[in-house]
């Protein structure tokens, strides 16, 4: 299929003016970790509010117990299906800053890609969406569906008040189907739709020593040094095998089934040119299973950061007074966040080595998602891409968490589709972030596309105007 | 034996006046580790000169490839012996600075004691020395041995140019016999006089992953994780008994002999008490040997720092690019430095988890010693210290480590004995370092009385006037 001529000569018009939108959206430092950044993730939401309005949306800011939300609706197509469109407005920090070739909050065009902290992750993919709306609004003066357009605040924060809200706009929010846009393709010439997405959750461990930091000669030998300590539990997490050590960690993981680990296998993936782009001497992994097999449809116990003791200018011989971490988890298939959050933190305080006292913090809930390719939203996803990028869709997994993904599945209990066009090459959460600028116009192309499939793809139209579930 | 009541005197009238030299010293911030602070560590060599030559030394500031040397002497006695006395006037950093109850470069007198960094280690016992020599030159008007005293300012780097300084001015060295006062008595109750003193080497390991932070839902899994990795080096280097697991590293290390069990056995030491005053829930270190033994007569390989990936405020869900590690060991015995900074190098970059790039280099290099007590000069010392503090000390080892005391008995060759005054919680290089005022002020004492013993204790005379031996 193909997409209509006239929004496709409506997008190409417009590029330069989507670019300048979204070099203003990097440049709100929508940093959600970071409580000192409260301000500007305020004010990033009332920039995205800002340009929902302008481009014809019925929009508001809508409040949370934690940060709002952007809002912005057309309903004026009654009949016909009602599309819930999701993305976030936040950003994962950016330090180390150092590592940057370009200002991460200033949007710079380089080579073809757009750079600055969000660029793909997700400011500009949801402005594909935007872009898609404004071009069918403006050719032709409505949408062929009704669109609620939701563009969360905490999604790099593991979503944590977002349950909450969908609850309570649970009627605002009623809809035939999520369309998410915020993951990537396979690459740039295997564009792709996810039918999986991994679980998060996470944890802080603190060793505590010595009251306070004594000497390593007077002390050295007869005192467990708490870095050491961490490391031994660290350690012990996983086995020789790569696999985590935590008795009931894999309840809920499921070996592939045959007919996915063909596809795998079909997938153009080339291991050694991948750990050369990473600059790896080699991937690692669980014994026995491939890097994708790792990355999509295998849960992961891992260290995020760790820091202790003396590390200034030359030396300082310690015993420090303590030692720290944060680890998080990925989960897949029917693994439960909050089972697991108990299991790994309850195991790291009883095997805690002798001599230090361990105490573990958890947080984040997000469940693991399978989508079913059989919907006819996915169909329809599909199509679009073929129309957007000239090449029909592959199905993939994603390593990465969309909190919301699950809270569609179990609150609004609606079909969704994961329609992301980033490359995994484009850095987020890294220094450097980018977007190509080709992923970026094809995505509004493909965006435009899929609002005029949705209509013919056999998705029913209930909640247009009323919901049809509430949570 | 006990001191001449005219020197007692002269200390007891000036207790006062030598608390305001060692608040004046410690305002000096002399952290030799810190390269900001070189000015500093400068300045407190020459404010060391000035007060030796106010009190009648002829004084001078020595070069040497790193920080000068406070040099000063009084030669006035020819045919008695001469004795090298030995301290430092840097100091250790002084973060975790908020946790100082007062702030380190000021000496805030409490309670009976003097706070501050340097109080104890080294600048109140090197004034200890320099206290003795003018109540004997203020008293009499000489002293009965001839002194050099030399004051370096790079102990606490592990003395990287004394060797060569000490070849360089071997000549104005010459001595036959060094005093050190940088170590501890065993307790408040229990002076001693410590014959064994630990080695040190250093090691900064680094472990490289991807080239730059990634994505821990993309890649995680599948990229082996930097801060996992060092984990498990670091993990790896002791096994279940907290032996070091390094083949080779134990040779030279001696097992107890059956006698110095006894003596380390009855010495008044509660582990349950040690491991209430640090705040632990018990104490550690190698599988069926007591703490004694492991702090001053084992040798440990110890981790100081460890940092990397993410700590700041709430997660960042990466696979970092680095993870870092300050490590050093403590050498007992015949363990040669630069033999098991080899083997640690080696050991650790050989077993390097696969899908990283391991990095060590090492630094640092204190040889272990262990004095004779037979000798009559260390005689002297415990006839001294009795009078000082009004009991015969009793032989101990330290778990510390002073490079000059490695350097005297390699270079110059001379007898030595370690005679300090510290205690055991003083938390030298740590926050709110202190030192008690009753072992500063006995402390005068027993140099002062010391000073007496030398001539009688059968000490030859050699070093005077010319040299005995040079390097």
């Amino acid at each position: 299929m193909s997409i209509d001529p006239a929004l496709a000569r409506f997008c190409d018009g417009r590029e330069a003016e989507h670019l300048e939108v979204l070099k203003r959206w990097i440049a709100v430092p929508s940093v959600s970790a970071d409580p000192e950044r409260a301000a500007d993730v305020a004010a990033c939401c009332r920039v995205v509010v800002e340009y929902m309005r302008a481009i014809g949306l019925e929009a508001e800011v809508l409040e949370t117990a934690g940060n709002p939300i952007a809002y912005g609706q057309w309903l004026g197509a009654p009949g016909q299906p009602t599309v819930l469109i999701y993305g976030h407005y936040d950003v994962q920090p950016v330090d180390p800053v150092e590592l940057w070739n370009s200002p991460p909050f200033e949007g710079t065009v380089r080579d073809g890609k757009i750079f600055g902290r969000g660029a793909v992750d997700d400011k500009g993919q949801v402005l594909m969406h935007l872009a898609a709306i404004d071009a069918h609004l403006r050719t032709r003066g409505r949408l062929p569906i009704n669109v609620k357009v939701v563009v969360e605040g905490e999604e790099e924060t593991g979503s944590p008040n977002f349950d909450e809200a969908v609850k309570r706009y649970a009627r605002q929010f009623a809809a035939d189907a999520a369309v998410i846009s915020d993951t990537s393709v396979f690459s740039e010439d295997v564009p792709s739709l996810t039918t999986s997405v991994r679980g998060l959750v996470h944890w802080d461990v603190e060793v505590r020593g010595p009251a306070e930091d004594v000497h390593s000669g007077y002390y050295g030998g007869a005192v467990v040094n708490p870095l050491e300590a961490l490391a031994s539990i660290l350690a012990g997490l996983k086995d020789a095998d790569g696999r985590v050590a935590i008795p009931g960690f894999y309840d809920g993981v499921a070996e592939l089934d045959p007919a996915l680990a063909r596809e795998l296998a079909a997938l153009p993936y080339d291991e050694t040119e991948e750990a050369r782009k990473l600059d790896v001497p080699a991937l690692g992994g669980e014994r026995g299973r491939g890097p994708l097999e790792c990355m999509w449809y295998r849960p992961t116990l891992e260290c995020n950061g760790i820091w202790g003791g003396y590390h200034g200018p030359g030396y300082k011989t310690i015993v420090p007074s303590w030692a720290r971490a944060k680890l998080s988890a990925r989960l897949v298939g029917e693994q439960d966040p909050i089972r697991v959050r108990k299991l790994v933190s309850e195991h790291i305080e009883r095997n805690a080595p002798k001599g230090v006292r361990v105490r573990v913090s958890d947080g984040g809930s997000v469940r693991p998602v399978v989508i079913s390719r059989d919907h006819p939203v996915v169909a329809a996803a599909a199509r679009a891409m073929e129309a957007g990028f000239g090449k029909a869709p592959v199905f993939i997994g994603t390593g990465g968490s969309i909190g919301p993904v699950a809270t569609f599945d179990r609150i609004l209990k609606i079909p969704q589709v994961l329609i992301g066009v980033g490359l995994p090459d484009d850095r987020i959460h890294a220094p450097n972030e980018k977007f190509n600028l080709k992923q970026f116009f094809g995505g509004i192309k493909t965006m435009a596309a899929l609002y005029d499939e949705l209509p013919r793809s056999g998705l029913g139209a209930g909640g247009g105007e009323s919901p049809k579930r509430t949570g």
